[in-house]
């Protein structure tokens, strides 16, 4: 199974606008982070939504490809995301993603997302992806965290 | 703040039709759990998905009702459900539920659902809930589990 | 492709508890209906959530097998449901259902849910039906509403 | 109530990243759009998820300012997103809003995304924002489309 640094490496090819990096990512979980700066904020200085849509969303690719593989054609079918309190402006998103299933053809995951330092969950995604039916031929998914 | 009794003597007057049972509270969290018998499956022995929705649903209000205490008027606002393994036909679902957030208005909250006995969800949700103004004034709600 | 009748007949042996009634049927859309009555009531007047869970579900289902036709083994595995407005305790359930996406592996649709005679929705949902392989190879999926 | 020249004004100053522009707002609906170009799409020739979440989020936000004014504490509280269909890399991104309800304290409202100039939608969004009180004393929101 690929390790960090591999996903980084694909990452930085199929996502090359995504300033997220790979924390951590093995046992049916992933953390990644992404700096917080002018670009992220909005005015009265919060991170905007999109940002911390798009970390939970690598979260959950950067977790799902380390259980399967490295699968391009992985996609995001749904994303159910809970704005919970205000990110600081002054640290970085930190998302935790710890998935729930991984099927054969699709995978559910969840993700806390933080602004670093503070325990204090500033949104939670619940998100499902699509597995290509290539990728189940070649690897044999594992059946979850908890099954 | 109520008991699980309290609760529980409340939940029998405000949803007679319910099975559930309140297993515990506290802590920004409540455990739940619903017999299943012939009135719960489907055909091929499988749990039905609104008796998963209902358990969730229950889990949830007790653990805010635990928090903000006995508060009829709250509503259930948004319910997610994601649907991950077939539930045994012969096991009790139980509903795990941890609070993400108690603010003024809105409470969110996620809740594991089990076939009692197992490790692997077969569900998984995540809800919102509104608190009426009344309640709010009268009660102090605590800011949740992280903050 | 299955007529209301046929579809009727199929929730009749599938949903045996379900007292949701197959309205119409076709074109990427269904309509069905659910009795209130003692059961489906809470104190105070409204209809319970897991009943309108209950017709959500039930009418996704139904506007999917009238486009794949009757294929027992699709299964719900995502649900997002939004409570608007409280429903009447002397109206029946309306819930109208659109399909957004026809896959081959997955369908998505909304549903507004309606107390019958109001044009308000008291709710809306939108869920995710997994397809099974075996319907796919039998059966051809339209592409949808919209494509 | 606010006109779209005034809607795209503040927006301007509220979120000056954004790229969306206000095609028409009113009736509790709006419609924006979004160039893309090379920074809105990943390899592979689609546009990528956030850019999606944010075209829905801010066609939300457009619609609830045309039906309760400026106002800028106006926050998302919930978004789930159901990704359809492939966006072209060569059409700007439109979104489609509707109004589901606007509440003393919460509004809700449905967004179809679109690659401009297709009927299929490329995604489907259901959002929540949160009224500030504040707003709910100066402004007198309407009843939502429905009511």
């Amino acid at each position: 199974m690929p390790t960090a640094a591999d996903i980084t490496a694909f990452l930085a090819k199929e996502f090359p606008q995504t300033k997220c990096t790979v924390e951590s990512v093995g046992d049916c979980a992933a953390t990644v982070r992404h700096e917080v700066g002018v670009a992220e904020l909005r005015p009265g200085g919060t991170v905007s939504g999109p940002v911390l849509m798009e970390v939970a969303d690598v979260a959950l690719y950067v977790a799902i490809l380390g259980e399967i593989g490295i699968v391009p054609l992985t996609v995001t079918t749904n994303l159910n995301i809970n704005f919970l309190r205000m990110p600081s402006s002054k640290a970085a998103i930190v998302g935790v993603c710890k998935l729930l299933k991984i099927g054969r053809s699709l995978a559910v995951g969840e993700v806390s997302l933080y602004s670093e330092g503070s325990d204090a969950p500033v949104a939670h995604v619940v998100g499902t992806y699509s597995i290509p039916p290539s990728a189940r031929a070649s690897a044999a998914p594992s059946t979850g965290p908890a099954s």
